[in-house]
């Protein structure tokens, strides 16, 4: 039984930063990065309990899309041959990477003696086909050995996970919303991993005395009777639930500005970005930003959340006073060069 | 043979902090750290004695709670499905952490032969199996190898275990109250871990003459005859095993009032601490304190006592003058909060 | 589905490098190097639609070329003795080496089962294998592991892969265009491996804001709708595969006067480079950049293409002044030794 | 055939300590430390012929105390359940453990075939098993391999060695005499296994060339005809054998005052000793060394024995002027503080 | 198909050193150093087409000497104590090393299968095997492992190689040159292995433009039409390879003078070599460069060819003004060495 | 064919060490230690033709003595308890540990499959058994594994070797003369392995060029036809060989006064050699010595002899001013000590 997302305390960053990635996939996951004891794990399982439908083939156990005809299981792909496809709706998952998990629990396995016995393929599902199309949690991910980061790295690249066992291989496809929390005085996280999450979130523990006293309460309440506590938050619950599934219908119709295109251009040079990735991150996160307040029209407020999120761990110089940028530098700097162009 | 736990001489706080988990595992844990010779194992392993007992699913090898449905273990799971389950009373169990386990003896082994021949699962028990809803004691905490940290960590984080082995996996609950004893000479622990224990003791040996006559005195007598001298302390031993079980009785009635958790929030900024989690332990030590005490109300004292064993290894400042923190300053301390709030 | 080729934004350095090299395979590699986000890999992927045809051995899985006796697999090499083999055209492969390839999946395994069960060679094809004649493409080259190096060393050197299992062994030809990408930033690549790439393309983000526009609304528009894009670009990409098609039939016309080789010798001392291999990577270049362009003569703009294509990882000094030298720098100075000469 | 210890020539240190610790095996046994040459392993192997008998169960390969019901192996304890345990007497053992020992060899194994064909526990006896109540003799101690160490660890610590494989496992006792010999200039012991040897034993080559030519003509001696060399020094190890057997009988009445008490833990306080284990060895050393002489009061000349025996490594200041402390200063300050108490 | 030996453009002490060891198998080896891209293993592999005939037995797979009755395979062995062994004549073998090559594919291995199914010894020939009395080439010397390298040194000091499994184990000659290349910037070679190489040659890229445009066009001519070009310096070849025959003829005829010999003792003294291998290797190459002149006697300047190849990786000091000594210091100080002698 | 040993020009030091051994294996074994070229392993090997025969028990694989029943193989044991045992005269033997050497080779392996099926122990002799009462040579001995040297340290401490296998055990006596070569440039020998050696003869190139002609003519004649070489050393070499087997029967008579032996004690003190050990060597080593010379007294000059063998690597300090010793200092040191005494 997880801690009702809606009841944490505080910490707007990351909760925006999480919603956002269950509203649009495609932005590319996030980086839960702060202090130990701020909650950060406790945050994320919350978001069980907000996670949409998603459409799937009837019976795939990969959560296949139904209408993704590229990028089908082996089992959906004969079947279409045949036949169209039956959609299923289910809610979409989120898995768990423990810490000390192996390549093969990953990756997945072949169990060869069904395959000698039966003359079938007898694949033993990996974590990786479980998080296609949802989310995969991994805590403390800085400390993930460097083959499974590499195992990660590959996936998330391809899309496709391969299996292989003494001669026999199998695809399916792996696409999932990365999301790692990680305490960065333990260590940092290597740069490619950190590369690959779209957006980053830092966390600290709240100052205020009277937040503080509400987290214990509330803690305690939940750690006493959970049943009870989750029910007293069901509607707020349901009410973000909607929310979100209502964000994920708006976004295909929401529009970007040209102005605002340059705008996002002008912003990645001005902080010294590498390459495009940034651009791109920006352009999705502001649309996404704009979906969830139910807009179809990009404005700067949107980006400002969205370079809050994007920036941190992809800038190499900032065009402003030293010290880290607020929300407030960065809505002047916005409203300046919307101005310009 | 134990040497009893009520013949240790001196070494309150170390004895403290054993109890107080005892009274309640979800304090989290404990750390005994001090130089080598000052029987700290000793003393844990005298703990045996006043384990309580607690209610057990009759037959149940993995000690699973007959109310708590949501971490049953997949035999009680199914046998739940068509009838409530039998209690059993059984005594709460202490596990020993060999320094040299293997991850297959920590975490169980599926006996594969046994699967294919008889068509069931045959899991060995790994030794988080055993401790679940016990006592984990591993001496030499600092020393052991990193793998056997993560599966530790994994294992505290989740509550619940996996064993796999070629496509065949099994859950188990694994909640257990973590302690262990180090000699910091020998290298410190691992970050995660020590934030992952709730309380630490710092134990050093005694400098009085006459204590440590008495040490030798009763430690001989001890090695002489065991039977007679357990025998010696039975009356003390059984009245401390029944204080203990009184005050896991009153725990649930114990209160605390919104002065006291402003106090401890302010505690906890004063010593700068990572996070939420210290303010969390303090009030649930303080309020298991007062249990111990019998009493149904949080007092200073017990803030003293919660703040002295959840503060040296979270604070990253102190608000006295330099030196190590007395239980007077605390005392003080705490005071003047109280009184500001 | 791949992002087209030709509505990659920019970036003509590394699009040259790898035309070339698909022109003519004989020039050896190149390695993309450059920050992160550019899109390298994308880029790269985008170069599958404009592969030519090539004539292979019917039937055969190695892609066996039918007129080179010298270097048929087994089975080819068995029919030819028989008979003159039957040709079939087929598109030329890329192959992709994921970052944790093991030794096994690289060069393939062999199936003793299969073996001992029906007395018959029964080998698993290697990445090494499926790429003879085609690309391998290499993301990240700069961080796979060295007994994965040394395998690609010895292919690349040989040409020839021997697959080995207890006391079976089997020989298969591989010759491969090697393409890699990387970012120097994350560590440098092995220099033996470096040497073996015949060409280096270095690429940076773009700084022109309508430029970066013009990124974002590309990707966003091939996100959306993936099929609609591509069809919008049928027509142009077409066409560069017919430029390429044509460049590999133009090529073994393609002459180079006693001048130009003298310049390039110049060249190549003047750089300072180790041994003769640049100056023969040079000429290839140069020969291919004059096909691509559809002369059959090779002129200073094709000694211009090549060395900036050949020397940056080659060079020990560079004539001009200090910082990286340029097109025209390059131009200039061909000019003078073309004169001299 | 060993090298009579009664023909040992000088190092009286060493010869005390081993005669003591088999006299009393609670002592916690002893570490020989000195430079190389001196004759280390020979006096501990010829400690053989000096070793006591003890009672043991009859036909109990694991050397069981038939009195001692709490550590009985399995075999013993089911016999035991159904009548008292018949006893036998036999010679303590003394067993050699090699420097490239494997944990299997160490710990034991279980034959798994044995097991699965006759239904059977079939457990190999280990190195520890063969050693309980007798002495487990480490030359080179030093050099171990750090996963042995672990193991030797685990062991002292518990008393009890599990063997497991494929999930049968098995419990027999082992507490045994460590003698560990090493030569510091080789490297130092882990700090874990030093506090774990109670007595430590600096020896040094002899500097008489009377002594020096003693040894070379007794070694001789001995090199040539062994067995008309043990048959010289035959009545001289019996007297000695008997000696050790009379202190063994006389032990259990050795009276310590309390005074003698206090001076120890005075001692242990000016030498700045870790917590209790020094008082609690000195005192256990001293009575044993009243023992020996055949005394039942403890003196202060058996404190000096003690100390300079336990001190050595546990020391962390010293009350005397720089340099090595003597035996002198140790008796002088002993009766200083036994005039003070 | 290999590019001709005789069409390798320059680069003179290189080819001596690789023609001298295949007229003088005795010499011992030699190591190819210098910077890439300067032909190092196309002009070693280019020996095939030189290689001379052996006498071989017969049918033998481990070409055996009919004559060298000492070193005889068992199969072989066992043949010649029955009857004389039938010669055949074949081509001296190239076995070529790979970087990655295994102990197993190196030493060979034994079919245990093969054995205990038909009772008879199946061992697969390794590669050191393969290369008896013949060349075993390795590129990149400097970068194989050390296990592998212990092999090579094993071999090279024995003559002899064993092959183990499972209680078999089975012995055969293996006397082979070994030739070396290496770049040394990529990492030194192990001192042993250096020694064990009699001979080496430092090769440089050429500096002429006129010889680096030869370089280009008979590369690129070899490349169009590797057939054409081969036909085109047939004879060339077959010139060489006679001569090389033919130096093989007289070499046992060559006299060596005392005043030669002498001389050759102060070269190495004055250039401070390690013991006695020098003078013996300098010795035989001066005789092995005679025959391949056609002399019957050792002149000055065979002296010079043979200290040009032997010294460089053996002299401690030379007794020359500073930098590398050249072919014509070497030729003053033998000429003055033997005036005085 | 190994080089004939009365054929090695010069190096009388290496040559004493290595004869003295094999008169007396008791000694304790001999490092040949010196730059590389020197002939040391071509001097050991050549050792072979000296090799005096031994009583063994008839059919003994072991090599049992016959009249040591305290060292017997388990076969020769049960054999013995029956009937005396029949000799067997047989040559020492000398093997060779390669350094690729695994663990199984050197100790034997025990052949599961034939115990099983034939109900017998059925064991792989390993290096050490066949080493027994014979020669182990270790050509570059410094570069062995770590776990090789602990196992030879284990053996040549026990004299009896141990080979286990899944519950099988069995042992087997190995007593050898341990000889190795080095070159002190390629790293260290481990200082108990160095102890282990009681002697060492340090050598070195020769620089008479007339004795460096006569290598080079030796070496060459010996290559050319190595069977006439050995027959024109024949008689000599039998010599020698009756030279050695007379020093053995007459070593046991040698006799040694008592102001020899405190002139031992006083040159060991006086060089600070730790322990004892050095002493016994010299003693023995001088009695070799004389038996070598045909003497039953041990004079000045073996002294001289031994001195300069045992102690270059046990001295602490020299009585003498700076640099190596030489022969006439020891032989002035001797002689002074010998009237003190």
């Amino acid at each position: 039984m997880n801690y009702p997302f809606v009841a944490v305390v505080g910490q707007e960053t990351m909760k925006r930063a999480l919603l956002l990635n269950i509203v649009n996939p495609d932005i590319g996951g996030v980086l839960i990065r702060g202090e130990k004891g701020t909650g950060k794990s406790l945050c994320v399982r919350g978001l069980t309990e907000l996670l949409p439908d998603i459409d799937t083939v009837l019976g795939c156990r990969y959560n296949c899309e139904p209408t993704d005809m590229d990028r089908l299981c082996s089992d959906c792909a004969e079947k279409a041959r045949k036949k169209s496809l039956e959609p299923e709706r289910r809610p979409m998952r989120m898995v768990n990477l423990p810490l000390n998990v192996t390549e093969d629990r990953l990756v997945g396995s072949i169990d060869i003696e069904k395959v000698l016995s039966r003359g079938q393929k007898a694949v033993e599902m990996g974590l990786l086909a479980e998080a296609h199309r949802g989310i995969l949690y991994i805590d403390e991910i800085n400390l993930l050995d460097d083959n499974i980061v590499d195992v990660l790295l590959d996936a998330a690249a391809m899309g496709v996970v391969t299996v292989e066992r003494e001669g026999i291989s199998l695809n399916y496809p792996s696409r999932f919303i990365m999301v790692g929390s990680m305490n960065p005085e333990e260590g940092e996280l290597r740069p490619q991993l950190l590369d690959r999450l779209a957006l980053v979130a830092d966390v600290k523990g709240l100052t205020d005395p009277e937040q503080r006293v509400s987290v214990m309460v509330l803690r305690e309440e939940f750690s006493k009777d959970p049943d009870a506590f989750i029910e007293k938050y069901r509607s707020e619950t349901l009410a973000m639930k909607r929310k979100v599934a209502k964000a994920r219908e708006v976004l295909p119709s929401v529009k970007i500005s040209q102005g605002i295109l340059e705008t996002i251009a002008r912003v990645a040079v001005a902080f010294g970005v590498d390459g495009h990735r940034a651009d791109i991150i920006i352009e999705r996160t502001a649309r996404t930003a704009a979906a969830f307040d139910g807009r179809t029209q990009v404005e700067g407020s949107d980006l400002v959340t969205a370079c809050e999120l994007a920036l941190p761990h992809r800038m190499r110089r900032q065009p402003f006073e030293e010290g880290e940028f607020s929300r407030t530098q960065l809505h002047n700097l916005i409203e300046r060069f919307q101005k310009e162009t």
